[in-house]
């Protein structure tokens, strides 16, 4: 029944030799790996105002397209030196790689620590963002915003479970809607204000006074702003996500995404700009501009609300590109658990989607589905492993030293400096509201991962078998093999079990705890009168204990095994055909195993004994 | 350290012979035992006000007191009758056994499901009725009603996990507390009353309309105020819980709580008649009576009500001495789960317990700990159960005719007449409140229960073994036992294996699920290379499923197997110190397992290898 739930849900199972087909070209790869980045230019632009309308006033609009040509600027660094990255990393991983191989471990593991916890913030802010959306509309769903969330991811998970390719055709329709919208609202609204000569009122009083800018209000916003290129890293992640030509697809959609995001990013910036938005709580910058193009309730204000909400939602399955397939890759050096590599029954990595999905549900039941309280923690992660990733560009230029690396070297260096400055400023002026937590989590997880490893390697020296040395000569002949056969009372799965052992051995010792005098007395006349020529062992167990005993008598000096020896529990087990005839049935056999398989010497064979019912 | 913790809680755990000093005398068994019955006093009288107030007016108080008596007169009935039914049944089990005895199984198990429902209501019922005293209280305490409860169950169950005696000292002083706090405001509320006739102006308006009583309305308020009588079958259920003699122990508590509810019941009754309380969603009729006789914000008022909420909260306490004890009868003619027979480590029956806690737990949430929504449940249960009880011991005088039986019968008679016609009242006049959902559970409950039969049945007769045939000459020595033994890769765990099954048979197979060409290519190059001269059974899976292909091996033509072989797959279990290593380990041998384990002449052994961190 389970099967076929889950068959209904995420499709049949595909072959690995499938496997090249789950791959997106560069139409379907663009809107799949960049809503995130796209999504952002619904609240880049307003934190931005946010940051400066109170600081300088009216100036503040000036400020805001210095502020934002920075950013723009930094994206194209960005996007640039990501392209050298997918040239020089074709199998993908993005920053982790990079400083993996060019700054070492630590710096590899910072960056890894990094972007998942900022996949999973994607997700998380995206989702709550959209369902805000959502409940602005019907405010009567407002009391339910978790569960609107919770049932966004579990859609989310369960389109990525199906498969890449069927979710990115799915998921690459609201995108290329939502550029569409903006790009007539960027265009209409250029068209009313400067051919037609329309400058509508500002819909809100703008701050009658003007104040010089400071270099730290201007970082602010600057780092405000910077939410709007956290998408960028995942491109380069995602190259295997490609088809071939893999490399070139990412190229052409990491500089698609450039050019689509400065268009979006400055057209609105200008239109905030020229129609004078301010930053409001009750209203999102992109609603005052939809009013002031297209005024107050008609139907395209609807359409760029709608679209907005949507876009915010699907941004969210940018991570879950992202995420799963760098767990995977961290997962084959061995710092995250090797089940991270497993392709599900549909060639997704499953165990990726389904961590990615939980994660992202925890910070949401936690923060209440609150975006506000989410963005302080945003950010900060993907800065983090911007700057590893093109310091690490640096470091390589300087060391191979082929082609035209000076100028390479100075785009990353760039690239790294800024990225470095963004990462302290977002750090800084948001960490009291959040921001501490991340740097509380990027070492623990660093930490965790290199435990992580140092089992796996402790794990893989024991297990390493020297082939080059001949299997010694074991007389197998002379190995004792006991079988201990625990007895409760003596019935067809008890001779089951002896007659298991007798075809195996000589040595068989019959094992009774006795929790209770009249039935073991009884017991032992049965064994009496039915005549097998072997003694019962009786041990009894005042606590009522059923383990206790036979560990014990196995640790006893009464018990004297050679080493080499092997000491076999035998124990049936019932074979049950309904699950809740499971219930019916003690699981004592459940806590010998775990007590018993602590000793080097020991073996557990469970019979299984099928009740036809 | 879980067994530390647990060790804290509970206590250290305690010999099976120590059994006879966890019982209790009378002294200490009638405050546990009868908490429910005389915690009642604080709802029933105000229920049958609630009925009839609105019905009557003012001649409400004459009624109820009519009313009252009746109940009284039944409460004695049900008394006589139940230290009957403890003369007969010293072992307990109150109506289950009386049932079963002299109606038969469908009738026994009736009673059962209704006892059962029962006991977890009372616990629900008191439990939230104490939780609304304290939020009453405690107002800014109102939105954590639900979590209140459950800590005070949680609170409950650790109690009576440590032991009954313990719990039995620890619960014992509220009831006896309430008892006389209530003894002393009756005494109080007649001398102020009666003696030095000070007779205070009612409290509220009174309806200024008499009525003349119809019967259906009489039987309402009979009905209602019935609630009163749910903790009576408890003492007969629990002689075994009492010190030796442990019969005539109960037959005295029993009396003993007969004569303290008729006290208390019928006192409470004479106050509200006489200082005209009435029925308030606002204040109970406890309270009023408080201000009445010892004047609002007294001290007096709020011992009174400290206790009436003491006293709710333990009530719950007479289900945890009352249904494990039910359950483990049950149990021990196979009606439900045989693990309900077991006892804990404190000697009480632990799994009782905990299903008592989690039943209540959920009915709470599930009512959001709302008194009034869970009290239309209540009492039809324990109505059913005294019907069917008092039936059977009318037909077993009829049957045994010994002694003054009729004069015994009349008694027995008259109780499950009155029970019959309360427990259609009952069940007709709440149906739509609730009620429906204990007529559906009560045949379902049954339906489950024979299921269990059923199968235990068919387990009991499917493993009889018959001891006078003797057993079958088996040549052991013919018998195959073939052993398989999968491979990853060539290391130590599997070197492990092999010298386990190579030192008991010659008949190995090494088999190996191919999900990755080039990995399978290098194990089977080291093979040849390590030279072990058995051939590598490879099969290919396409879906990257692990186990599906042996699963088919076994059962392809490929491998012959002659009935009265076994084959045994040979897997290594990594035996881990540290829990959260287990996480980094692919837990396939579980499924494997549960895949396997469905054919006859298949045995799993598991050998442990311990990693060493």
């Amino acid at each position: 029944m389970f099967d076929s739930v889950k068959k209904l849900l995420i499709g049949k199972a595909l072959k690995t030799e499938q496997l090249k087909s789950e791959k997106f070209n560069v139409f379907w790869g663009l809107p799949v790996l960049s809503s995130d980045a796209i999504s952002s230019v619904a609240y880049a632009g307003q934190e931005i105002l946010w940051v400066l309308i109170p600081a300088v006033g009216f100036m503040a609009f000036t400020d805001m397209i210095h502020a934002v040509l920075m950013i723009i600027f930094l994206l194209f660094v960005l996007v640039f030196s990501y392209r050298q990255v997918i040239d020089c990393y074709p199998n993908g991983g993005g920053a982790y790689i990079v400083a993996q191989d060019n700054l070492g471990v630590t710096p590899s593991l910072i960056a890894a620590a990094a972007l998942c916890i900022d996949y999973i913030l994607t997700v998380a802010v995206s989702i709550s963002a959209g369902a805000a959306a959502i409940t602005s509309a019907f405010p009567s769903l407002l009391p339910y915003t978790v569960i609107i969330c919770i049932v966004l991811i579990i859609i989310m998970t369960i389109g990525n479970l199906r498969g890449i390719s069927e979710s990115a055709k799915a998921f690459a329709i609201p995108p290329y809607l939502f550029i569409c919208v903006m790009v007539i609202m960027i265009v209409c609204g250029f068209v009313k204000y400067n051919i037609l000569g329309i400058h509508p009122k500002p819909l809100y009083a703008i701050p009658n006074f003007t104040n010089t800018l400071s270099l730290l209000v201007f970082l602010r916003a600057f780092a405000a702003g910077c939410t709007a290129l956290t998408g960028v890293e995942a491109v380069s992640n995602g190259i295997p996500s490609f088809k071939e030509p893999s490399q070139k697809n990412a190229k052409i959609v990491l500089l698609l995404l450039g050019i689509v995001a400065f268009v979006l990013f400055g057209g609105m910036s200008y239109l905030s700009a020229i129609y004078k938005a301010i930053f409001r709580p009750d209203i999102t910058v992109i609603a005052q501009l939809a009013i002031q193009i297209f005024g107050q309730g008609s139907i395209m204000f609807y359409i760029v609300q709608a679209t907005t909400a949507l876009i915010l939602i699907m941004a969210a399955n940018t991570s879950y590109n992202g995420l799963p397939l760098l767990l995977s890759i961290i997962a084959k050096d061995g710092y995250v658990p090797r089940q991270f590599t497993k392709r599900g029954s549909r060639l997704g990595y499953s165990n990726g989607i389904m961590f990615l999905s939980l994660a992202a549900i925890i910070l949401l039941v936690y923060f209440n589905g609150d975006t506000h309280d989410l963005l302080p923690l945003y950010a900060v992660g993907v800065f983090v492993s911007f700057t590893l990733a093109q310091t690490g560009m640096v470091l390589r230029w300087f060391r191979t030293k082929k082609g035209s690396w000076r100028h390479k070297a100075l785009i990353n260096g760039i690239g790294a400096l800024l990225s470095f400055v963004a990462t302290m400023v977002l750090a800084i002026t948001k960490f009291w509201e959040g921001a501490w937590i991340v740097c509380i989590l990027i070492p623990l997880l660093v930490f965790l991962m290199v435990r992580v490893k140092i089992h796996y390697n402790i794990v893989a020296d024991e297990l390493k078998l020297d082939i080059t040395e001949k299997p010694k000569a074991i007389n197998y002949e002379k190995q004792k093999n006991y079988m201990i056969i625990p007895i409760d009372s003596l019935n067809k799965t008890f001779l089951k079990s002896y007659n298991y052992a007798k075809s195996l051995t000589e040595d068989i010792i019959i094992f009774h705890v006795s929790v209770d005098d009249e039935a073991t007395e009884k017991l032992l006349e049965r064994w009496e009168e039915y005549g097998i020529d072997i003694p019962i062992v009786v041990k009894k167990s005042p606590y009522r204990n059923l383990i206790g005993p036979l560990v014990k008598f196995i640790e006893s000096e009464e018990f004297v095994v050679m080493p080499g020896d092997t000491i076999t529990v035998v124990m049936p087990q019932f074979v049950v055909k309904k699950w809740w005839q499971n219930i019916l049935h003690n699981q004592t056999s459940l806590f010998i195993k775990s007590n018993l398989l602590k000793r080097r010497n020991i073996a557990l064979t469970t019979l299984p004994y099928i009740i036809n019912e």
